[in-house]
């Protein structure tokens, strides 16, 4: 944080947006981010075609070691993957990432190929269903999952937007896996899941495409759609049989500060149920897609739940869309 | 085509590439294509921000009459879809177009949004396949996939290489939606499906993201991957105890006239056994992910297949990725 006010005083110098910009990044609470380059170099637009050849030199460099990570401690090998969701919305390559993986990492020729690039930060949560999906649908299959969120590729030196301003200094850089087992493993037994979009809230969350790339456009109501999608998530607990407002762990979208305080008050839960997202956001900023999963990443570590311990999983996004998942904790030692 | 030919002998006039040009053109086969702007226009690169202005102007105006053609063809409503599987490689919209859908048509709020854009020409057998798996995972929903693929607008002036004159030919602007209903209804019950990815070919079908947006890059290899493809599509309609060269319609993706024709003589079909990818070359040119679902179309309005009939769809795209589905012909009264 100290060094992005710091960069923010000189970028801003003179300028009428520099008090502004410097509360909005101190209230983000985020401590510490991190990115594929240099600040320097971040700072600086190369054009759109350096900056994707940047992301596809990074992704490239920097997936594989964190999917052998998830494999390894799904008991998994390539072999035994039959999808790959691929998501990612601060970069684009076609082919996706997905035929490279399968090329260089040993996974399968028939290894379904499944990439998501416009969910924004759903989509880790949306990538979770459809892997809980697709293993309803062909029983005994594995699923992985990898998030390859490199936002600062993203950063438009020119936009000074209130919106543009926040999320300067709220988003960072990670990579992530996981999977989703079809049969055995220790972990979140995925039971079920849901979607919902807030009605006509397109505009809210949203790119630009533009010859320097994607511009983000975050609209000032979205930190309140906690208000509209908390009775959301308590009607998806409830019709499972499940009070969302006591559940046993919560895996929560670190979309800012402020949706994690809202979303709390509004299901009336202690602030610290959500200590996991809270983690994330301060240790590595709003790391889109990826949160879900480094949170989720966190309750496995240090704080392992209690076989049948209920939980809920939910992504926030562009949309604005919820996505949502119940499971329980269940452990096999095969 | 003569349209095209005559822009081509405008557009290279005095260049060593006109007659190579002229020659790919014609090879083609593609008589007839539409475009979502006049000629002029297509030709004219205005910039990337203004190409996706009006791929998201053009994907508004023109799904929805589609998509209400496609409920009306199932018997369903807006109300009884359960998730949106929109597939796109021309344009770039976040939140995908599934959003603005879901607000202006009706949809109900809790469908679920798979926005695809990477799998380019796969694309549409691969919405198939996950609209498939949709219905196995969740028994008694439905999927509609909606195709928008405005080719056009990613034409490149500059590109001149063989790879993007023979793709200025070749490919055709269209919008094609499909029901996929987890009971009732029809058409072709979806019994099977697979992926394929030919090893190490990830750099034969590409787009170069630049500042002018997608470049098309095509090897020339492209065109003789039927050859390693003909014997996957043997092993998986063998599997499911199938012979692939003896099925009673086919689906095929019309990547091109040497696509087609090569996989007739590895299939050791008759030529006419893809009569309806040939019409859709013929009268569209290849529209990408759109491709499958007007051949099916063909078939549903033309060609109405014996209950039982067994069949193969099979799309192919960047990876080089095969997305296939065994199917057969299904009659529901209600």
């Amino acid at each position: 944080m100290e060094e992005t006010l710091e960069f923010a005083e000189r970028t801003h110098h003179g300028k009428p947006q520099l008090p502004l910009a410097l509360r909005l990044i101190r209230n983000t609470g985020v401590k510490t981010r991190h990115l594929v380059q240099p600040i320097e170099k971040t700072l600086h637009h190369p054009g759109l075609a350096e900056r994707n050849r940047i992301y596809e030199l990074e992704s490239k460099k920097r997936t594989p070691p964190v999917i052998e990570q998830a494999l390894t401690n799904a008991g998994l090998t390539a072999h035994d993957i039959d999808a790959i969701i691929y998501v990612s919305c601060t970069g684009f390559l076609m082919p996706s990432l997905t035929a490279w993986l399968i090329n260089h990492m040993g996974f399968r020729s028939d290894t379904r190929q499944i990439p998501i690039a416009q969910l924004g930060c759903a989509a880790g949560a949306a990538a979770v269903n459809r892997a809980h999906d697709f293993c309803l649908a062909h029983p005994r299959t594995n699923v992985l999952i990898v998030s390859c969120e490199l936002c600062s590729l993203c950063y438009q030196p020119t936009d000074d937007n209130t919106g543009a301003l926040l999320s300067d200094g709220l988003f960072g850089d990670a990579v992530a896996a996981a999977v989703v087992r079809g049969t055995g493993g220790t972990g979140i037994h995925l039971d079920h899941n849901a979607s919902h979009l807030i009605p006509h809230t397109e505009d809210w969350i949203s790119y630009a495409v533009r010859d320097t790339g994607f511009h983000f456009q975050l609209d000032r109501r979205v930190p309140g759609t906690m208000e509209p999608l908390a009775p959301v998530l308590r009607t998806f607990a409830h019709n499972h049989h499940h009070n969302a407002g006591n559940l046993d762990f919560y895996i929560i979208h670190a979309g800012g500060p402020r949706i994690l305080d809202d979303l709390a008050t509004f299901l009336d839960v202690d602030r610290k149920a959500f200590r996991h997202s809270w983690a994330t956001l301060t240790e590595h900023g709003n790391i889109a897609s990826a949160v879900v999963l480094d949170a989720a990443r966190r309750l496995y570590e240090e704080d392992t739940p209690a076989p049948e311990a209920t939980g809920l999983i939910a992504g926030f996004g562009p949309g604005i869309t919820a996505e949502m998942t119940l499971g329980h904790w269940e452990t096999h030692t095969t």
